[in-house]
């Protein structure tokens, strides 16, 4: 198994996707090489700093490009073919690689994904799929940011999606899946979710739990819980900015009291680092996505992610369920119509 | 001034109201009246264990119904003339009361402000205002669950009221709107976020500061915040949750290691019993929401935050600023057309 890892993704590139990658290639399974892609001369110099590499687990592929953060995605993806992310999907795409690592410009991957890899045939819209953390076990929000004015049958793909992740990659089985919504009863919502709701009761393999408030995500209540990007991004950006604002005057308070309390040890159950990248489902192919500020722990457990999803055959998975038309009581099929309509 | 308190709202009523009252009376100034609405004999028998009370201040109006949680809020609103909520707000609307405070089922509390108080002039859809905390001041989120499937010039007609009640009851100066979206350019976000942005821009009077994302919340970057009543709902259950959450696994933490830490200092800030309440805003009167789960203190709090409304003739404020169409650049004025169109 082979593991594309954009070299020049992160703020401090490539110190930390070289260091993700020897943590990789140490602590996981060893059933897997990884191709570095970026700058080669750069890459060279930070493998220069570890000694005893397995260097017939590691491939350099030279990308001179590098797609910056303000840049327009689906015009730099056009304007620099020999970029990181280009070259890097491209390799999954020629079946050099099984899947690709990228913590450069979610804009940017999320464009090449769906330019290079394509769409699964019954998908319109592929949403990123993203791990938060509760009391219980993590929860896959899906879609966190990768559309808006989504339809109800989006939804629905969003929720079929989500829980063969969850199934394949978490090893969930018969996963939950939650509506994220303003009140418990099928009747509340916007019309998006009234609509999406009622669609979601007759898919015929889905867990479907119903609706989930937003009181109800910290508890883990679903394993997968399905919303329009809009308030998947405003929910995840908000949570991840709450923890480090809880993390910051906890310290600070612990610092002005003396306490001895071991706040890692608090906050291990907080840390995105731990769930590594979020995938874009419903493509091609094998894309995850980091944060631009990961650390080396971050990029590792992204790997790891990637290695679980090839592992499982996800995307076959994914294709095979997807292209049959889920069922709607008879009436005319959803998310089909929805591809032909939109030319998808 | 005679404030109107619905005695019947809290899981716990009328001993929270009671005990609610009891303190606003003393700790409050004392240029008002408090006008206790719901079973008389069970109010005079939580009076009964209080002594030394201003009796001169404190009325009771017997409303022998109260509206249940689980009730349909317009039904039970028609059926219920006697209820505790009805009974209240129509003090208010006969001049007998200044403002209305009640921490029974919220949606009927909406239902029935809106039947008995009306909408303002040049409101389409009154929003709640609730007060988030943050690491600098406090946010108002409008609107916070009201509404939902909001048009556009509904986010202008929110960000105004929301202005409004800032400047009056929060006394900010020149409060920093924001709009609540999933980047900070103009052209990010939904249909209704970049259509708000363009017409938020051109309000004259409104200090609009642009969009912002999830994580800006916390930092506290507007005084503001307007968003569709999904989102902003999803947003304000998440947030109560997860400081719940966080005191918890602080708690047992601190149980665990022995450390001494005043973790009621860390979580004042956090704690939304603080703000006491949110307003239903754009009506032709106060009506104040509070949790059913409310405690004591933020009752008074509430109270605390229909006088200050009353005080500055919010409401007067509130008729003038909105029945003056917004400008916007010379086309068809956008909410009172919105107005007419839904025949509201």
């Amino acid at each position: 198994m082979r593991i594309a890892l954009d070299a020049m993704g992160t703020d401090r590139h490539p110190a930390i996707e070289v260091e993700g990658a020897v943590q990789a290639l140490r602590e996981l399974p060893d059933d897997f090489t990884l191709i570095l892609v970026g700058d080669r001369d750069r890459i060279e110099a930070e493998l220069g700093r570890h000694s005893d590499l397995p260097r017939d687990r590691l491939e350099i592929v030279h990308a001179p490009q590098r797609i910056e953060q303000g840049e327009s995605p689906a015009a730099a993806v056009r304007r620099k073919p020999d970029s990181s992310i280009v070259v890097g999907l491209g390799l999954q795409k020629k079946g050099e690689a099984d899947a690709f690592v990228s913590a450069g410009s979610t804009g940017a991957v999320m464009a090449a994904s769906l330019l290079i890899l394509r769409p699964l045939p019954g998908v319109d819209r592929p949403p990123v799929a993203t791990t938060l953390p509760t009391a219980a076990e993590p929860v896959v929000l899906v879609d966190a940011g990768a559309n808006v004015d989504s339809k109800p049958h989006h939804l629905v793909q969003f929720a079929r999606l989500g829980a063969i992740y969850a199934h394949d990659v978490l090893r969930r089985s018969n996963p939950r899946v939650g509506l994220l919504n303003i009140g418990e009863e099928p009747e509340k919502g916007d019309e998006l979710a009234v609509e999406a709701h009622g669609l979601l009761r007759k898919q015929p393999g889905l867990n479907f739990i119903g609706n989930v408030e937003g009181r109800d995500i910290i508890t883990g209540t679903c394993d997968v819980l399905v919303a329009d990007g809009f308030v998947g991004n405003v929910l995840l950006k908000f949570y991840e900015s709450i923890a480090a604002f809880f993390m910051e005057i906890l310290k600070r308070e612990q610092a002005k009291s003396g306490a001895k309390m071991d706040l890692s040890e608090i906050f291990a159950a907080l840390d995105y680092t731990e769930y590594g990248g979020a995938p874009l489902l419903g493509v091609q192919g094998i894309s995850i996505i980091c944060h631009g500020g990961s650390p080396p722990r971050a990029i590792k457990n992204a790997i790891r992610v990637a290695i679980r999803a090839v592992e499982t055959d996800m995307v076959g998975h994914m294709s095979r369920e997807l292209t049959v038309p889920p069922m709607n009581g008879g009436g005319p099929v959803e998310p089909t119509m929805g591809r032909l309509a939109e030319g998808a």
